[in-house]
């Protein structure tokens, strides 16, 4: 008895659902839960399923493949631990809540490395078994540090999601191509107001009354990957910016663990720069 | 070309997905949107399909049934407004709020009737052209008022929700059981914190820090029935029980137009007295 | 037995609160509620106290005014109800819950007009018994519509706050130069994001999880004026843009009727662009 | 140059404010912040200064009693780290919160130990360095098992206070008097809902559309001790109980942590059984 996530997305066209719950029942296979979602504005199909049953996972993706219009694309996933790289820079709630989280047993991940520019969080993490690995920016370019960042992450196989908490350099195309769709950030603004650098002080300047922090995928342009999560904190004017600082922390941290938790669990579909999420 | 809602809920076995959308794809249905839950422990599988084609009402309705094993529930729906009777006493936030709604078009509901144990609100409606029907409860014992106002209600032919909206009397199960899931009640607290009388006080009284207000079906238990939307406020020390009440209103409004406009689209299941919503 | 809100902003000096307590202590006021903030950026201080005892309005002024540096700005306010008026163009739900909170009486305003550049709102305010005016700007440049706006709005004497209800045309710095801190507009976004024209497409197109809307003072750049407040709606993917925007009316009419609570009750300080609200 | 933070509470009179600020004006004190609070049911007045100037504590105590009314109880207090303990039993995701947080030096605390009925958690905490002691409950009646802990806890000096993060034992009222109203717990619900075992499938049971947590004070009756802060999450039809409490434990965290905040900050006083936070 085998359990499978069966994600496609295709052009909408009538008989989509028909066809993939043919297969499902042909093959005596059990639906644990289904989603569907079609996007008009752009005639897209998005299907999630889990099921179960005697089915072998070569053989359930070559039924729908063979079901489905040639423009499907189609995955079948067996639940399992999936491969994450962290990289940081020298702030560690965010960090800290996943370490944790993963010592709890709560996340569906092995954490291959943590990644870092400096070795403030070597300690921390080096409490949990993790390897850390420092590689200075100090006297390299940007393209040199980031080199070396990829070299080291080759060196890694089967790499599923690269998580940026609290990284606090950007990445170039170059290196966003190679991991498309597989780095998910976190912004610390509610995107898309305060893009950019020091949001918590342009937050402050403008006088809200409401901060947050948004997770997203990173794609070449700077904050403006597909969001995942975004999240909440009201603030008055007692607040610094420092202290928009402090309690946006909390929100950072909340939203990086439930678009690492989405994308674990094989819930996020991305198009059109947006996301769909089931 | 005709638009259907069809729910459905039935025993879970393999197939149930299957069979229906084989029925909407072999009648040339388009599938605008799919939702389906299985509830594990009651076994218990539900969904909402809404579909346009070229088929009678009827004939869609049939189709399903004979296909679906014979535990199964069907109903197709065409949609169209609903008719709705409105219960106050003599709080005018909640009513207000559905009477704008109603004037801007934004309700799938024709409001029949308001009906009230005092007139302080008949000037309200009057304005809205509604009409507006005082039944007195003064020297009447609970049953003769209930009885005038079953027998008032009883002249509206195909009545499909009773709101209560702050409707501050007892229903007797005599009452409740003519409209099993047909009246949609307010609670002016975060069920099941604080049933019955002046939760506003008891909040107050117990120093909590949220306040809620909850929106359900009414059934023979007072405060009891199935949960359809629920919604907080934070307060604090500051807030007098007074305070809490007035800032409770915005929830309390906000949680019943909720529930009326998910009642009107047909997205509520009752079963084992909790709701699905789709 | 007179009951006063006083509200001081000065430059933060040593002794402040201990010079006003004294005033209250010599004078044999009770002090109800006391807030003060120290905006330590700018090195101002912020004070609101509600007072009751047997004193002349200008007299306890007067002996304020005498004890405090000559660069604080001090107002002694009766609490009673303000005047104000409500521009509008085609949208009901801002204005509704306005005019249901008015007759609720639950506004300390009397609400001398409703102005409008189109005529569809009239018969809703003409319900109400409140008059409605038609301003229409069909064949006029904006200068001169405006002019005729004006001259509309000066024939209402002590006009204390100008509420802009959904009214869809941008003022002029001429406009707003007459009623300074005294405008108070709704923006249907969650500001600093998507200012400008439709900004629920423009949520809509980024793919964010949760929309907003912010009650702010107008000023002479459009959108920026300070912040009143800020409400948020979480939305999914499953949105449309007009989906987004018949939401995003719930957080549009909360925020707005909290900012002009918040005003009438004189609980806003207005400085460098930002409010300090109590 | 010294801060201190002062805190008052006292029946209600007038000039309790003018006598509190004449001694800080008549000492050169600066004032930072200021919050004050009526209780006007109890006649409570409530008062928290944080202010800083040439004094010495004592000298400030002193002169502030001599000046209030013999009822009033105040505290002067420099800011500075507080010593507490963390009860657990097997739950690792607040105490890994609170770990984090003091790791990262966002916490005013020195964490003396972590105590356990059980030995599961002893490795995380062992990674920080910080005393991990086990008094087991097996075999021991419930007095005999509280006595040694409670003899346990006495081994440490000036303890502020007692954490319970997920603690499943109840403590007995010889327990809570020897640390009146310093014992902060989570109770993992949304009290006063489903006070007791198992709040999660309590809630699942009903229905509810949000969960929440709640942290208190701990006093004589179980989950009815002051509450500090409360946090809700928004479920819905598809989450099962163990769904709630997974959820459940982000909310938890939150609320706990911030209640130690508040704790460490001196910003919490409790009265009749409720807290008023500045």
């Amino acid at each position: 008895m085998s359990q499978y996530r069966v994600l496609i997305d295709a052009d909408d066209e009538k008989g989509l659902v028909y066809k993939v719950s043919t297969v499902f029942y042909n093959n005596d296979l059990n639906i644990l839960s289904n989603s569907e979602f079609v996007d008009k504005d752009n005639n897209k199909f998005f299907m999630r399923s889990v099921v179960d049953g005697e089915i072998a996972l070569d053989k359930l993706k070559q039924l729908i493949v063979e079901i489905l219009p040639s423009n499907a694309n189609v995955k079948v996933i067996e639940p399992k631990k999936k491969n994450i790289i962290i990289m940081v820079t020298k702030e560690m709630h965010a960090l800290g809540d996943i370490l944790i989280r993963h010592e709890a047993d709560e996340l569906e991940a092995n954490i291959l490395a943590v990644v870092s520019n400096y070795d403030e969080l070597e300690s921390l993490v080096g409490k949990f078994g993790i390897p850390f690995i420092t590689i200075s920016h100090i006297d390299l370019s940007r393209d040199e540090h980031e080199s070396k960042v990829l070299e080291c992450l080759a060196q890694f196989k089967d790499v599923d999601y690269i998580v940026l908490a609290k990284y606090m350099r950007i990445l170039t195309p170059k290196f966003v191509e190679v991991y498309e769709n597989k780095i998910i950030n976190i912004h610390h603004s509610f995107l898309p107001a305060f893009i950019g650098s020091n949001p918590y002080k342009q937050a402050y300047d403008r006088g809200v009354k409401i901060i947050g922090a948004t997770s997203h995928f990173v794609n070449n342009n700077l904050d403006e990957g597909p969001i995942i999560a975004q999240e909440v904190i009201r603030v008055d004017h007692a607040y610094s910016w420092r202290d928009m600082q402090r309690s946006g922390k909390d929100a950072e941290k909340v939203v990086l663990s439930h678009a690492i938790k989405l994308a674990l669990e094989d819930r996020i579909f991305v198009f059109a720069n947006k996301t769909v999420i089931f």
